[in-house]
């Protein structure tokens, strides 16, 4: 309430989101979600992932979609990618940003890209020279920063050393990245506050699952320690492989309430992320684990400003 | 991670869990919940509410479940009361301590309890300081203090000037409770730190509602702003009368989950918890808002930890 921030979401669901849901979405449904989210007041969105779509069907057709992407000024969108091959197929795209993924731990970097974790960072640097060369941006995220499904605690040391090596290679930002969902405020505070003190320079972003209901605390520390960019999807979709009943991102719509209500800019409109919601479900065929979509605004919306912003 | 307090949990599945659930759970379960609670670890919990049966037919039956109350060694329990008809029922049993609500406006106080606003804060000092006579404790609410199903957006000075009123009657503890659960964190610490500034001796609780996703974040709020004693429910339980479609109380396991990971003691048994949750879901026969009961500890749990805690 002292300080009025503006915080920057990017709209990851048509990725990390559609990538962990089980249903396969038609690339007209992929390119439906991206075009409300732009309408809903998006700039920056992940849309695609350059992976084996026989690994990840989910993703497939990233070139297809890229190529269909609406193209509107001041709208940028990332392209997943997590070795040279998928560099290499990002660049004949027209992404805009590629986004390299380091891992913190061997055993998850094994499984989820088949590195050791100082492969995974050396790729990640590797990709990012390789964009910059070819005149798109790049950024880093570090995945499992504040734990790891198969090693347990990542000490932030770990994941500082990582991000040191990382800004070395001159991406325009580094993510932290909660990927399994089971950071607490207090070490989001922790972690984005030593990584700040040894990159003051770097913009940080942070990215949070609600697997274990503490995405929107961690969302909330991660501001509160200086972070002005935070990642999203809209509806909560998205799962954990590492947990299966477990949900998603944390949803997008919720993320705005909280912000809204303290005073945060984010140049999104709640109404239009809970009418797009609601379009995702029924999409979708099935409840999402949004909230603020089923128990509605506060102040109660009004009729007005309603009509304004969902045009 | 810079301190490490402890943070009291009253455990309110009971009362406010049970009595916002459509299904009316018998006196035998009841007392089973509320026995799974104190042994993983619960020690001070709202059990009844002295209201019209009539009304709330989920809450009949207060004096014949405070008779056949467990009594343990530092094991306290809480009586829900509306009016003075409410505290002569509450003193006739052996209820511990009395909780006394002030509403902050007049429609809802009108709806709620038939009072005006005016008129709950009164008839609360009231019921304190005839508890006070009686030699129990008791401890006043203050309910929709961060906004009102009906009114809107509640001024923090309204709610300063409440908790001074109710202050001057001699409650061992004053609430904060976001009834509909619209809070943000920003607003939690705001509000708790003008009422912590205006009242510093007084003992303050917070009680919040995950019904738009902010619940933890606004608990982590509060416990940064000093509060040391939060209200949830196992399993989540208790929905919002204003939000058909909304969840209830903060989970108690996902509360405690958040909290060991910030190295905040609550003395609860996390495994125990779950245990209970899963026991709970079946009883009432459908899936709780808890999350992590479904998602899993992390780290994984060590065996020998589980078997002492879930003794």
């Amino acid at each position: 309430m002292t300080s009025s921030p503006c915080v920057e979401i990017v709209e990851v669901g048509p990725r990390d989101g559609l990538q962990n849901e089980p249903e396969i979405v038609s690339l007209d449904n992929r390119l439906a979600l991206i075009e409300r989210s732009i309408a809903a007041g998006a700039r920056r969105l992940e849309v695609a992932s350059f992976v084996n779509p026989k690994r990840v069907p989910q993703m497939a057709g990233a070139e297809d979609l890229i190529a269909r992407l609406p193209r509107r000024a001041g709208v940028t969108y990332i392209g997943l990618v997590l070795n040279k091959r998928g560099a290499e197929r990002a660049l004949e795209t027209d992404i805009d940003e590629l986004g390299a993924v380091a891992l913190t731990s061997d055993t998850f970097a094994g499984k989820n890209q088949g590195q050791s974790s100082e492969e995974s960072v050396n790729i990640a640097c590797e990709i990012v020279e390789r964009a910059n060369s070819a005149g798109r941006s790049a950024s880093i995220t570090i995945s499992a920063a504040f734990g790891c499904p198969f090693e347990g605690e990542v000490a932030p040391d770990k994941v500082v050393a990582i991000a040191e090596r990382a800004a070395a290679a001159g991406p325009r930002e580094i993510a932290l990245a909660d990927t399994i969902g089971v950071g607490d405020p207090w070490r989001v505070k922790d972690l984005i506050t030593k990584v700040r003190k040894a990159l003051p320079q770097m913009p940080l972003r942070a990215h949070f699952h609600n697997t274990r209901n503490t995405g929107l605390a961690n969302a909330y520390a991660a501001v509160e320690a200086g972070v002005r960019t935070l990642d999203s999807s809209l509806g909560g979709i998205g799962g954990c492989p590492f947990a299966p009943a477990a949900t998603g991102n944390i949803p997008t719509e919720d993320l705005v309430y909280m912000l809204q209500r303290g005073d945060v800019s984010t140049g999104l409109s709640l109404d239009a992320l809970i009418d797009s919601s609601k379009w995702l479900a029924g999409m979708m065929g099935k409840e999402t684990p949004a909230m603020v979509s089923k128990a509605g605004r506060f102040p109660a919306p009004n009729k007005n400003e309603h009509k304004s912003t969902a045009a």
